[in-house]
Protein backbone atom coordinates (compact mmCIF):
# COMPACT_ATOMS: atom_id res chain seq x y z
CA UNK A 1 0.00 0.00 0.00
CA UNK A 2 1.09 3.64 -0.70
CA UNK A 3 0.67 6.53 0.91
CA UNK A 4 0.46 9.60 -0.59
CA UNK A 5 -0.14 13.46 0.84
CA UNK A 6 0.11 15.36 -2.20
CA UNK A 7 -3.20 16.00 -4.28
CA UNK A 8 -0.82 16.06 -7.36
CA UNK A 9 0.63 12.78 -6.50
CA UNK A 10 -3.29 10.98 -6.74
CA UNK A 11 -4.19 12.70 -9.83
CA UNK A 12 -0.82 10.96 -11.61
CA UNK A 13 -1.81 7.72 -9.92
CA UNK A 14 -4.96 7.60 -10.33
CA UNK A 15 -5.02 8.52 -14.09
CA UNK A 16 -2.37 5.41 -14.58
CA UNK A 17 -4.74 3.34 -12.10
CA UNK A 18 -7.45 4.54 -14.41
CA UNK A 19 -6.28 2.97 -17.44
CA UNK A 20 -6.09 -0.64 -16.43
CA UNK A 21 -9.10 -0.69 -14.60
CA UNK A 22 -11.74 0.50 -11.76
CA UNK A 23 -11.03 2.85 -9.18
CA UNK A 24 -12.99 1.99 -5.69
CA UNK A 25 -13.08 5.28 -3.64
CA UNK A 26 -13.56 5.43 0.63
CA UNK A 27 -13.67 8.85 2.06
CA UNK A 28 -12.69 8.94 5.52
CA UNK A 29 -12.02 10.80 8.88
CA UNK A 30 -9.67 7.88 9.67
CA UNK A 31 -10.39 6.21 13.49
CA UNK A 32 -10.95 2.75 11.53
CA UNK A 33 -13.42 -0.01 12.96
CA UNK A 34 -15.04 -2.80 11.28
CA UNK A 35 -17.52 -0.26 9.57
CA UNK A 36 -14.45 1.20 7.79
CA UNK A 37 -13.04 -1.77 6.81
CA UNK A 38 -15.82 -3.47 5.68
CA UNK A 39 -16.00 -0.83 3.21
CA UNK A 40 -12.61 -1.12 1.94
CA UNK A 41 -12.87 -4.99 2.16
CA UNK A 42 -16.05 -4.18 -0.60
CA UNK A 43 -14.08 -1.79 -2.67
CA UNK A 44 -11.09 -4.14 -2.68
CA UNK A 45 -13.57 -6.77 -3.94
CA UNK A 46 -15.66 -4.92 -6.64
CA UNK A 47 -12.74 -2.62 -7.87
CA UNK A 48 -9.16 -3.07 -9.27
CA UNK A 49 -7.70 0.09 -7.36
CA UNK A 50 -8.63 1.67 -3.97
CA UNK A 51 -8.58 4.93 -2.41
CA UNK A 52 -8.82 5.60 0.58
CA UNK A 53 -8.88 9.05 1.72
CA UNK A 54 -8.37 9.85 5.82
CA UNK A 55 -8.85 13.85 6.22
CA UNK A 56 -10.64 14.85 9.64
CA UNK A 57 -12.79 18.07 7.25
CA UNK A 58 -13.22 21.02 9.96
CA UNK A 59 -15.61 22.34 7.29
CA UNK A 60 -18.27 19.70 8.25
CA UNK A 61 -17.79 20.69 11.95
CA UNK A 62 -19.92 23.32 14.38
CA UNK A 63 -17.74 25.51 16.48
CA UNK A 64 -19.01 23.94 19.36
CA UNK A 65 -18.32 20.32 18.06
CA UNK A 66 -15.55 17.80 18.69
CA UNK A 67 -13.18 18.80 15.70
CA UNK A 68 -10.31 18.60 18.10
CA UNK A 69 -11.22 15.86 20.34
CA UNK A 70 -11.99 13.52 16.98
CA UNK A 71 -9.84 10.73 17.43
CA UNK A 72 -6.96 10.65 15.63
CA UNK A 73 -4.76 7.10 15.46
CA UNK A 74 -2.79 7.38 11.93
CA UNK A 75 -0.20 4.39 12.38
CA UNK A 76 -2.99 1.82 13.38
CA UNK A 77 -5.33 3.01 10.27
CA UNK A 78 -2.61 2.42 7.90
CA UNK A 79 -1.57 -1.11 9.15
CA UNK A 80 -5.44 -1.79 8.95
CA UNK A 81 -5.91 -0.18 5.55
CA UNK A 82 -3.17 -2.13 3.98
CA UNK A 83 -4.23 -5.51 5.75
CA UNK A 84 -7.48 -5.11 4.21
CA UNK A 85 -6.27 -4.39 0.31
CA UNK A 86 -6.06 -1.06 -0.09
CA UNK A 87 -4.12 0.40 -2.58
CA UNK A 88 -3.50 3.90 -1.87
CA UNK A 89 -3.83 5.35 1.46
CA UNK A 90 -4.08 9.26 0.81
CA UNK A 91 -3.74 11.74 3.68
CA UNK A 92 -3.72 15.12 2.63
CA UNK A 93 -3.16 18.86 4.43
CA UNK A 94 -5.81 21.30 5.26
CA UNK A 95 -3.63 23.76 3.61
CA UNK A 96 -3.94 21.92 0.21
CA UNK A 97 -7.66 21.54 0.54
CA UNK A 98 -8.23 24.87 2.10
CA UNK A 99 -5.91 27.19 1.08
CA UNK A 100 -5.88 31.28 1.03
CA UNK A 101 -8.64 32.17 -1.03
CA UNK A 102 -10.82 29.26 -1.19
CA UNK A 103 -14.30 30.01 -1.17
CA UNK A 104 -16.23 27.70 -3.14
CA UNK A 105 -19.34 25.25 -1.02
CA UNK A 106 -21.88 23.22 -2.18
CA UNK A 107 -25.07 23.71 -1.05
CA UNK A 108 -28.03 21.74 -0.81
CA UNK A 109 -31.67 22.32 -0.21
CA UNK A 110 -34.18 20.41 2.40
CA UNK A 111 -32.54 17.07 2.36
CA UNK A 112 -29.20 18.68 3.90
CA UNK A 113 -31.53 20.52 6.45
CA UNK A 114 -34.07 18.28 7.98
CA UNK A 115 -32.74 15.78 10.84
CA UNK A 116 -28.73 16.07 11.03
CA UNK A 117 -29.07 19.15 8.91
CA UNK A 118 -31.69 21.11 11.85
CA UNK A 119 -28.90 19.51 14.53
CA UNK A 120 -25.78 20.30 12.97
CA UNK A 121 -26.30 23.71 10.66
CA UNK A 122 -23.78 23.93 7.65
CA UNK A 123 -22.68 20.14 8.34
CA UNK A 124 -23.52 19.12 5.14
CA UNK A 125 -22.45 21.69 3.68
CA UNK A 126 -19.15 20.88 4.85
CA UNK A 127 -19.39 17.63 3.65
CA UNK A 128 -20.53 17.59 0.21
CA UNK A 129 -18.37 20.31 -0.54
CA UNK A 130 -15.42 18.13 0.47
CA UNK A 131 -17.02 15.14 -0.92
CA UNK A 132 -17.30 17.13 -4.07
CA UNK A 133 -13.44 17.99 -4.03
CA UNK A 134 -12.72 14.37 -3.27
CA UNK A 135 -14.41 13.06 -6.14
CA UNK A 136 -13.05 15.27 -8.99
CA UNK A 137 -9.12 14.13 -7.43
CA UNK A 138 -9.99 10.69 -7.09
CA UNK A 139 -12.56 10.05 -9.77
CA UNK A 140 -13.56 6.58 -8.87
CA UNK A 141 -16.18 4.65 -11.01
CA UNK A 142 -17.21 3.48 -7.46
CA UNK A 143 -17.48 5.34 -3.91
CA UNK A 144 -18.49 3.23 -0.92
CA UNK A 145 -20.34 4.87 1.72
CA UNK A 146 -21.42 3.47 5.33
CA UNK A 147 -25.93 3.30 6.18
CA UNK A 148 -25.21 4.68 9.65
CA UNK A 149 -24.60 7.98 8.41
CA UNK A 150 -27.81 7.42 6.00
CA UNK A 151 -28.84 10.80 5.27
CA UNK A 152 -25.05 11.47 4.31
CA UNK A 153 -25.75 8.82 1.95
CA UNK A 154 -28.71 10.67 0.49
CA UNK A 155 -27.46 13.99 0.41
CA UNK A 156 -24.06 12.62 -0.85
CA UNK A 157 -26.08 10.73 -4.05
CA UNK A 158 -28.26 13.76 -4.70
CA UNK A 159 -25.47 16.05 -5.04
CA UNK A 160 -23.95 13.44 -7.65
CA UNK A 161 -27.19 12.99 -9.25
CA UNK A 162 -27.11 16.96 -9.57
CA UNK A 163 -23.84 17.98 -10.67
CA UNK A 164 -23.52 14.81 -12.84
CA UNK A 165 -20.58 13.43 -11.20
CA UNK A 166 -20.07 9.94 -13.28
CA UNK A 167 -19.34 7.89 -9.44
CA UNK A 168 -21.37 5.36 -8.37
CA UNK A 169 -22.71 4.81 -5.24
CA UNK A 170 -22.16 2.16 -3.10
CA UNK A 171 -24.13 2.14 0.51
CA UNK A 172 -23.00 -0.53 2.98
CA UNK A 173 -24.66 -2.20 5.88
CA UNK A 174 -23.93 -0.58 9.65
CA UNK A 175 -21.38 -2.66 11.62
CA UNK A 176 -22.58 -3.16 15.14
CA UNK A 177 -20.79 -4.46 18.53
CA UNK A 178 -22.42 -7.74 19.49
CA UNK A 179 -24.96 -5.94 21.59
CA UNK A 180 -26.25 -4.00 19.06
CA UNK A 181 -24.16 -1.00 19.30
CA UNK A 182 -23.63 0.53 15.40
CA UNK A 183 -19.80 1.37 15.39
CA UNK A 184 -18.32 4.76 15.56
CA UNK A 185 -15.04 6.16 15.98
CA UNK A 186 -17.01 8.40 19.19
CA UNK A 187 -18.21 5.37 20.87
CA UNK A 188 -14.94 5.30 22.27
CA UNK A 189 -15.49 8.47 24.22
CA UNK A 190 -18.34 7.21 25.86
CA UNK A 191 -18.18 6.31 29.56
CA UNK A 192 -18.70 2.63 30.94
CA UNK A 193 -22.21 3.27 32.59
CA UNK A 194 -22.74 5.30 29.08
CA UNK A 195 -21.56 2.24 27.12
CA UNK A 196 -23.79 0.19 28.96
CA UNK A 197 -26.87 1.73 28.05
CA UNK A 198 -25.92 3.10 24.54
CA UNK A 199 -27.64 -0.16 22.50
CA UNK A 200 -31.00 0.97 23.47
CA UNK A 201 -30.67 2.93 20.24
CA UNK A 202 -30.70 -0.19 18.66
CA UNK A 203 -33.04 -1.90 20.58
CA UNK A 204 -35.51 0.83 20.00
CA UNK A 205 -35.32 0.01 16.20
CA UNK A 206 -35.52 -2.87 16.36
CA UNK A 207 -38.94 -2.62 18.24
CA UNK A 208 -40.13 -0.09 15.47
CA UNK A 209 -39.22 -3.41 13.04
CA UNK A 210 -41.30 -5.74 15.18
CA UNK A 211 -44.28 -3.41 15.27
CA UNK A 212 -44.35 -3.00 11.56
CA UNK A 213 -44.39 -6.55 11.03
CA UNK A 214 -47.13 -6.62 13.55
CA UNK A 215 -49.22 -4.48 11.08
CA UNK A 216 -48.30 -1.01 12.46
CA UNK A 217 -48.43 1.61 9.79
CA UNK A 218 -48.83 5.03 11.97
CA UNK A 219 -45.86 7.17 12.20
CA UNK A 220 -47.33 8.81 15.38
CA UNK A 221 -47.38 5.05 16.86
CA UNK A 222 -43.58 4.32 15.78
CA UNK A 223 -42.22 6.97 16.81
CA UNK A 224 -44.11 7.91 20.12
CA UNK A 225 -42.67 4.11 21.15
CA UNK A 226 -38.84 4.81 19.99
CA UNK A 227 -39.22 7.83 22.03
CA UNK A 228 -40.34 6.43 25.03
CA UNK A 229 -37.70 3.57 24.87
CA UNK A 230 -35.08 5.60 24.24
CA UNK A 231 -36.44 8.30 26.93
CA UNK A 232 -36.32 5.40 29.31
CA UNK A 233 -32.63 5.95 30.17
CA UNK A 234 -32.40 8.72 32.02
CA UNK A 235 -28.80 10.65 30.77
CA UNK A 236 -30.47 10.27 27.19
CA UNK A 237 -31.62 13.34 25.43
CA UNK A 238 -33.57 12.70 22.09
CA UNK A 239 -32.34 14.88 19.41
CA UNK A 240 -35.00 13.65 17.09
CA UNK A 241 -37.03 10.34 16.01
CA UNK A 242 -38.14 10.74 12.35
CA UNK A 243 -39.82 8.57 10.17
CA UNK A 244 -39.54 9.20 6.51
CA UNK A 245 -38.87 8.47 2.95
CA UNK A 246 -35.74 7.03 2.23
CA UNK A 247 -34.68 9.16 -0.43
CA UNK A 248 -35.97 12.29 -0.27
CA UNK A 249 -36.01 11.72 3.68
CA UNK A 250 -39.19 13.71 3.88
CA UNK A 251 -41.37 12.36 6.58
CA UNK A 252 -44.00 10.10 6.34
CA UNK A 253 -47.40 10.24 7.98
CA UNK A 254 -48.00 6.57 7.28
CA UNK A 255 -45.40 3.74 6.00
CA UNK A 256 -46.35 2.69 2.72
CA UNK A 257 -44.12 0.61 0.82
CA UNK A 258 -40.71 1.47 2.44
CA UNK A 259 -38.90 4.43 4.75
CA UNK A 260 -36.20 4.72 7.05
CA UNK A 261 -36.25 5.22 10.73
CA UNK A 262 -33.68 7.63 11.90
CA UNK A 263 -32.76 8.70 15.29
CA UNK A 264 -30.28 11.04 17.01
CA UNK A 265 -29.43 11.40 21.00
CA UNK A 266 -26.73 12.47 22.86
CA UNK A 267 -25.65 10.75 25.72
CA UNK A 268 -22.67 12.13 27.84
CA UNK A 269 -20.18 14.00 25.65
CA UNK A 270 -21.28 12.10 22.26
CA UNK A 271 -23.58 12.12 19.76
CA UNK A 272 -25.14 9.02 18.92
CA UNK A 273 -26.96 8.10 15.06
CA UNK A 274 -28.51 5.05 13.82
CA UNK A 275 -31.06 3.58 11.55
CA UNK A 276 -33.29 1.14 10.26
CA UNK A 277 -34.72 0.82 6.70
CA UNK A 278 -38.36 -0.49 7.06
CA UNK A 279 -40.43 -1.98 4.38
CA UNK A 280 -44.06 -3.33 4.94
CA UNK A 281 -43.22 -6.52 3.96
CA UNK A 282 -40.53 -8.28 5.23
CA UNK B 1 -21.64 19.50 -37.10
CA UNK B 2 -24.21 17.90 -34.99
CA UNK B 3 -26.69 19.02 -32.87
CA UNK B 4 -28.24 17.27 -29.67
CA UNK B 5 -30.30 17.52 -26.73
CA UNK B 6 -29.89 14.74 -24.22
CA UNK B 7 -27.31 14.24 -21.41
CA UNK B 8 -26.59 11.20 -22.42
CA UNK B 9 -25.95 11.71 -25.98
CA UNK B 10 -23.42 14.60 -25.22
CA UNK B 11 -21.75 12.25 -22.76
CA UNK B 12 -21.50 9.20 -25.21
CA UNK B 13 -20.17 11.69 -28.08
CA UNK B 14 -17.71 13.29 -25.82
CA UNK B 15 -16.28 10.15 -24.27
CA UNK B 16 -15.45 9.20 -28.24
CA UNK B 17 -13.81 12.02 -28.92
CA UNK B 18 -11.72 12.24 -25.66
CA UNK B 19 -9.87 8.90 -27.12
CA UNK B 20 -8.02 11.15 -30.28
CA UNK B 21 -7.98 14.44 -28.91
CA UNK B 22 -8.66 17.83 -26.69
CA UNK B 23 -12.11 18.70 -26.06
CA UNK B 24 -12.84 22.75 -26.05
CA UNK B 25 -15.99 23.91 -24.75
CA UNK B 26 -17.92 27.49 -25.36
CA UNK B 27 -20.88 27.33 -23.11
CA UNK B 28 -23.71 30.08 -24.34
CA UNK B 29 -26.75 31.04 -23.70
CA UNK B 30 -27.06 31.54 -27.87
CA UNK B 31 -28.08 35.10 -29.54
CA UNK B 32 -24.29 34.56 -30.95
CA UNK B 33 -22.37 37.82 -32.13
CA UNK B 34 -18.71 38.21 -32.80
CA UNK B 35 -17.91 38.03 -29.11
CA UNK B 36 -19.24 34.23 -29.26
CA UNK B 37 -18.03 33.62 -32.80
CA UNK B 38 -14.41 34.54 -31.60
CA UNK B 39 -14.39 31.92 -29.06
CA UNK B 40 -16.00 28.93 -30.92
CA UNK B 41 -12.59 29.99 -33.78
CA UNK B 42 -10.26 30.05 -31.04
CA UNK B 43 -11.38 26.56 -29.65
CA UNK B 44 -11.80 25.27 -33.24
CA UNK B 45 -7.61 26.59 -33.51
CA UNK B 46 -6.66 24.82 -30.35
CA UNK B 47 -8.61 21.51 -29.73
CA UNK B 48 -9.68 18.82 -31.66
CA UNK B 49 -13.29 18.53 -31.02
CA UNK B 50 -15.47 21.67 -30.03
CA UNK B 51 -18.82 21.63 -28.11
CA UNK B 52 -21.23 24.24 -27.56
CA UNK B 53 -23.88 24.05 -25.25
CA UNK B 54 -26.36 26.55 -26.06
CA UNK B 55 -28.66 27.27 -22.73
CA UNK B 56 -30.77 30.42 -21.46
CA UNK B 57 -30.21 29.12 -17.58
CA UNK B 58 -33.23 30.70 -15.35
CA UNK B 59 -30.85 29.82 -12.27
CA UNK B 60 -28.97 33.03 -12.92
CA UNK B 61 -32.00 35.46 -13.83
CA UNK B 62 -33.72 37.29 -10.82
CA UNK B 63 -37.10 37.40 -10.81
CA UNK B 64 -36.99 41.05 -12.12
CA UNK B 65 -34.48 40.12 -14.74
CA UNK B 66 -34.84 39.44 -18.61
CA UNK B 67 -34.91 35.95 -18.71
CA UNK B 68 -38.31 35.90 -20.50
CA UNK B 69 -37.01 38.59 -23.39
CA UNK B 70 -33.42 37.35 -23.73
CA UNK B 71 -32.92 36.62 -27.49
CA UNK B 72 -33.08 32.73 -28.70
CA UNK B 73 -32.48 32.84 -32.23
CA UNK B 74 -31.51 29.24 -32.53
CA UNK B 75 -31.53 28.69 -36.31
CA UNK B 76 -29.01 31.59 -36.82
CA UNK B 77 -27.31 30.73 -34.03
CA UNK B 78 -26.62 26.86 -35.92
CA UNK B 79 -25.65 27.88 -38.85
CA UNK B 80 -23.13 30.51 -37.53
CA UNK B 81 -21.66 27.66 -34.99
CA UNK B 82 -21.69 25.30 -38.42
CA UNK B 83 -19.85 28.22 -39.87
CA UNK B 84 -17.42 28.10 -37.40
CA UNK B 85 -16.14 25.05 -37.18
CA UNK B 86 -18.16 24.04 -34.09
CA UNK B 87 -18.51 20.01 -33.68
CA UNK B 88 -21.12 19.25 -31.05
CA UNK B 89 -24.13 22.31 -30.75
CA UNK B 90 -26.40 20.92 -27.14
CA UNK B 91 -29.29 22.72 -26.49
CA UNK B 92 -30.30 21.32 -23.06
CA UNK B 93 -33.72 21.16 -21.89
CA UNK B 94 -34.70 22.94 -18.43
CA UNK B 95 -36.07 19.59 -16.90
CA UNK B 96 -32.88 17.90 -17.85
CA UNK B 97 -30.75 20.23 -16.11
CA UNK B 98 -33.16 21.16 -13.33
CA UNK B 99 -35.08 17.91 -12.91
CA UNK B 100 -37.85 17.55 -9.93
CA UNK B 101 -36.07 16.87 -6.75
CA UNK B 102 -32.89 19.27 -7.71
CA UNK B 103 -31.29 21.10 -5.22
CA UNK B 104 -28.15 21.40 -5.29
CA UNK B 105 -25.98 24.95 -5.70
CA UNK B 106 -22.61 26.28 -5.96
CA UNK B 107 -22.08 29.15 -3.56
CA UNK B 108 -18.73 31.39 -3.63
CA UNK B 109 -17.92 34.07 -1.42
CA UNK B 110 -17.16 37.36 -1.50
CA UNK B 111 -15.79 36.88 -5.58
CA UNK B 112 -19.60 36.53 -6.25
CA UNK B 113 -21.12 38.93 -3.95
CA UNK B 114 -19.11 41.96 -4.93
CA UNK B 115 -19.95 44.46 -7.87
CA UNK B 116 -22.27 42.33 -10.43
CA UNK B 117 -22.84 40.10 -6.91
CA UNK B 118 -24.30 43.08 -5.59
CA UNK B 119 -26.38 44.01 -8.27
CA UNK B 120 -27.79 40.60 -8.76
CA UNK B 121 -28.21 38.90 -5.91
CA UNK B 122 -27.99 34.87 -6.64
CA UNK B 123 -26.35 35.57 -10.19
CA UNK B 124 -23.13 34.20 -10.07
CA UNK B 125 -24.50 30.99 -7.58
CA UNK B 126 -26.82 30.19 -10.67
CA UNK B 127 -24.16 30.87 -13.06
CA UNK B 128 -21.39 28.61 -11.08
CA UNK B 129 -23.87 25.99 -10.67
CA UNK B 130 -24.81 25.34 -14.26
CA UNK B 131 -21.01 25.89 -15.13
CA UNK B 132 -20.04 22.97 -12.35
CA UNK B 133 -23.06 20.80 -14.50
CA UNK B 134 -21.97 21.53 -18.11
CA UNK B 135 -18.30 20.97 -17.62
CA UNK B 136 -19.10 17.61 -15.52
CA UNK B 137 -21.06 16.55 -18.74
CA UNK B 138 -18.72 17.75 -21.09
CA UNK B 139 -15.86 17.03 -19.60
CA UNK B 140 -13.52 19.34 -21.85
CA UNK B 141 -9.36 20.20 -21.44
CA UNK B 142 -10.30 24.18 -22.12
CA UNK B 143 -12.83 26.41 -21.29
CA UNK B 144 -13.27 29.12 -23.64
CA UNK B 145 -14.58 32.18 -21.88
CA UNK B 146 -15.12 36.30 -22.90
CA UNK B 147 -13.70 38.41 -21.05
CA UNK B 148 -16.79 41.03 -21.35
CA UNK B 149 -18.14 39.16 -18.22
CA UNK B 150 -14.89 39.61 -16.44
CA UNK B 151 -16.35 38.97 -12.85
CA UNK B 152 -17.66 35.50 -14.48
CA UNK B 153 -14.79 34.59 -15.44
CA UNK B 154 -13.23 35.38 -11.89
CA UNK B 155 -15.72 33.31 -10.41
CA UNK B 156 -15.62 30.17 -12.70
CA UNK B 157 -11.57 30.35 -12.11
CA UNK B 158 -11.91 29.98 -8.57
CA UNK B 159 -14.58 27.58 -8.92
CA UNK B 160 -12.58 25.12 -11.13
CA UNK B 161 -9.76 25.67 -8.58
CA UNK B 162 -11.12 25.11 -5.50
CA UNK B 163 -13.05 21.95 -7.04
CA UNK B 164 -10.11 20.44 -8.58
CA UNK B 165 -11.94 20.39 -12.02
CA UNK B 166 -9.50 19.56 -15.05
CA UNK B 167 -10.14 22.22 -17.06
CA UNK B 168 -8.07 25.08 -18.39
CA UNK B 169 -10.01 28.58 -18.50
CA UNK B 170 -9.27 30.38 -21.75
CA UNK B 171 -10.70 34.45 -21.20
CA UNK B 172 -10.59 36.08 -24.91
CA UNK B 173 -11.23 39.80 -25.33
CA UNK B 174 -13.57 41.63 -25.60
CA UNK B 175 -15.15 42.06 -29.22
CA UNK B 176 -16.81 45.60 -29.96
CA UNK B 177 -18.81 47.19 -32.69
CA UNK B 178 -17.33 49.66 -34.96
CA UNK B 179 -17.96 52.59 -32.18
CA UNK B 180 -16.36 50.19 -29.24
CA UNK B 181 -19.04 49.73 -27.53
CA UNK B 182 -18.97 46.05 -26.08
CA UNK B 183 -21.28 43.26 -28.18
CA UNK B 184 -23.45 41.74 -26.28
CA UNK B 185 -27.08 39.84 -27.39
CA UNK B 186 -28.74 42.51 -24.96
CA UNK B 187 -27.49 45.75 -27.09
CA UNK B 188 -30.36 44.86 -29.60
CA UNK B 189 -32.83 45.87 -27.04
CA UNK B 190 -31.48 49.34 -26.46
CA UNK B 191 -33.72 52.33 -28.57
CA UNK B 192 -31.53 53.88 -31.54
CA UNK B 193 -31.03 57.19 -29.25
CA UNK B 194 -29.91 54.70 -26.53
CA UNK B 195 -27.79 52.56 -28.82
CA UNK B 196 -26.21 56.17 -29.78
CA UNK B 197 -24.98 57.47 -26.45
CA UNK B 198 -23.77 53.20 -25.31
CA UNK B 199 -20.50 53.36 -26.43
CA UNK B 200 -19.93 56.26 -23.67
CA UNK B 201 -18.84 53.44 -21.46
CA UNK B 202 -16.10 52.65 -23.88
CA UNK B 203 -14.61 56.05 -24.03
CA UNK B 204 -14.90 56.53 -20.04
CA UNK B 205 -13.12 53.38 -19.74
CA UNK B 206 -10.37 54.73 -22.92
CA UNK B 207 -9.88 57.99 -20.81
CA UNK B 208 -8.93 55.99 -17.61
CA UNK B 209 -6.56 54.04 -19.67
CA UNK B 210 -4.88 57.55 -20.93
CA UNK B 211 -4.82 58.98 -17.29
CA UNK B 212 -2.75 56.00 -16.47
CA UNK B 213 -0.45 56.03 -19.13
CA UNK B 214 -0.29 59.66 -17.77
CA UNK B 215 0.71 58.77 -14.11
CA UNK B 216 -2.30 58.70 -12.17
CA UNK B 217 -2.56 56.28 -10.11
CA UNK B 218 -4.98 56.90 -7.30
CA UNK B 219 -8.14 54.90 -7.35
CA UNK B 220 -10.74 57.15 -6.66
CA UNK B 221 -9.23 59.94 -9.35
CA UNK B 222 -9.78 57.80 -11.90
CA UNK B 223 -12.84 56.04 -10.66
CA UNK B 224 -14.47 60.07 -10.38
CA UNK B 225 -13.16 60.63 -13.87
CA UNK B 226 -15.00 58.04 -15.10
CA UNK B 227 -18.37 58.02 -13.20
CA UNK B 228 -18.48 61.73 -14.42
CA UNK B 229 -18.13 61.07 -17.89
CA UNK B 230 -20.80 58.32 -17.47
CA UNK B 231 -23.15 60.37 -15.29
CA UNK B 232 -22.73 62.82 -18.34
CA UNK B 233 -25.31 60.93 -19.99
CA UNK B 234 -29.01 62.10 -18.99
CA UNK B 235 -30.91 58.57 -19.27
CA UNK B 236 -27.75 56.32 -17.88
CA UNK B 237 -27.80 55.24 -14.52
CA UNK B 238 -24.44 54.35 -12.99
CA UNK B 239 -24.89 50.96 -11.10
CA UNK B 240 -21.56 50.77 -10.18
CA UNK B 241 -17.36 51.72 -11.51
CA UNK B 242 -14.77 49.64 -9.37
CA UNK B 243 -11.07 49.48 -9.86
CA UNK B 244 -9.59 46.40 -8.50
CA UNK B 245 -7.76 43.28 -8.39
CA UNK B 246 -7.96 41.34 -11.58
CA UNK B 247 -8.57 38.09 -9.94
CA UNK B 248 -9.36 38.72 -6.10
CA UNK B 249 -11.57 41.41 -7.44
CA UNK B 250 -10.94 43.50 -3.74
CA UNK B 251 -10.70 46.99 -4.66
CA UNK B 252 -7.89 49.00 -5.17
CA UNK B 253 -6.85 52.35 -3.09
CA UNK B 254 -3.78 52.62 -5.70
CA UNK B 255 -2.83 50.99 -8.68
CA UNK B 256 0.11 48.88 -8.64
CA UNK B 257 0.92 47.01 -11.24
CA UNK B 258 -2.44 46.09 -12.47
CA UNK B 259 -5.97 46.10 -12.11
CA UNK B 260 -8.86 45.68 -13.55
CA UNK B 261 -11.38 48.27 -13.97
CA UNK B 262 -15.14 47.20 -13.88
CA UNK B 263 -18.56 49.52 -15.02
CA UNK B 264 -21.33 48.37 -14.94
CA UNK B 265 -25.00 50.86 -16.16
CA UNK B 266 -28.81 50.51 -16.64
CA UNK B 267 -29.88 52.68 -20.07
CA UNK B 268 -33.33 52.41 -20.93
CA UNK B 269 -34.57 48.59 -20.55
CA UNK B 270 -30.81 47.11 -20.94
CA UNK B 271 -27.88 46.79 -18.37
CA UNK B 272 -24.72 47.42 -19.98
CA UNK B 273 -20.88 46.29 -18.43
CA UNK B 274 -17.66 46.95 -19.53
CA UNK B 275 -14.19 46.78 -18.11
CA UNK B 276 -10.49 47.41 -19.20
CA UNK B 277 -7.50 45.97 -17.48
CA UNK B 278 -4.78 48.74 -16.62
CA UNK B 279 -1.20 48.02 -15.79
CA UNK B 280 1.46 50.21 -14.74
CA UNK B 281 3.34 50.02 -17.43
CA UNK B 282 2.01 49.55 -20.98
Amino acid sequence: MKQVSKIQSVVKIRKEAKKTGRIGFVPTMGAFHEGHLSLMRKAAAECDFVVVSLFVNPLQFGQKEDLTSYPRTLSKDRKKAASVGVDLLWTPTEAALYPDGFQTTIELGEISRCWEGASRPGHFQGVATIVAKLLQIVRPDRLYLGQKDYQQVCVIRRMITDLHFETNVRALPIMREKDGLAMSSRNRRLSADERAVAPILHQALRQAEKQVRHGERNAVTILQAVTETLKSIQRMTVEYVALCDPSSLEALDRLEKEGVLLVAVQLGPVRLIDNVLLKEKG
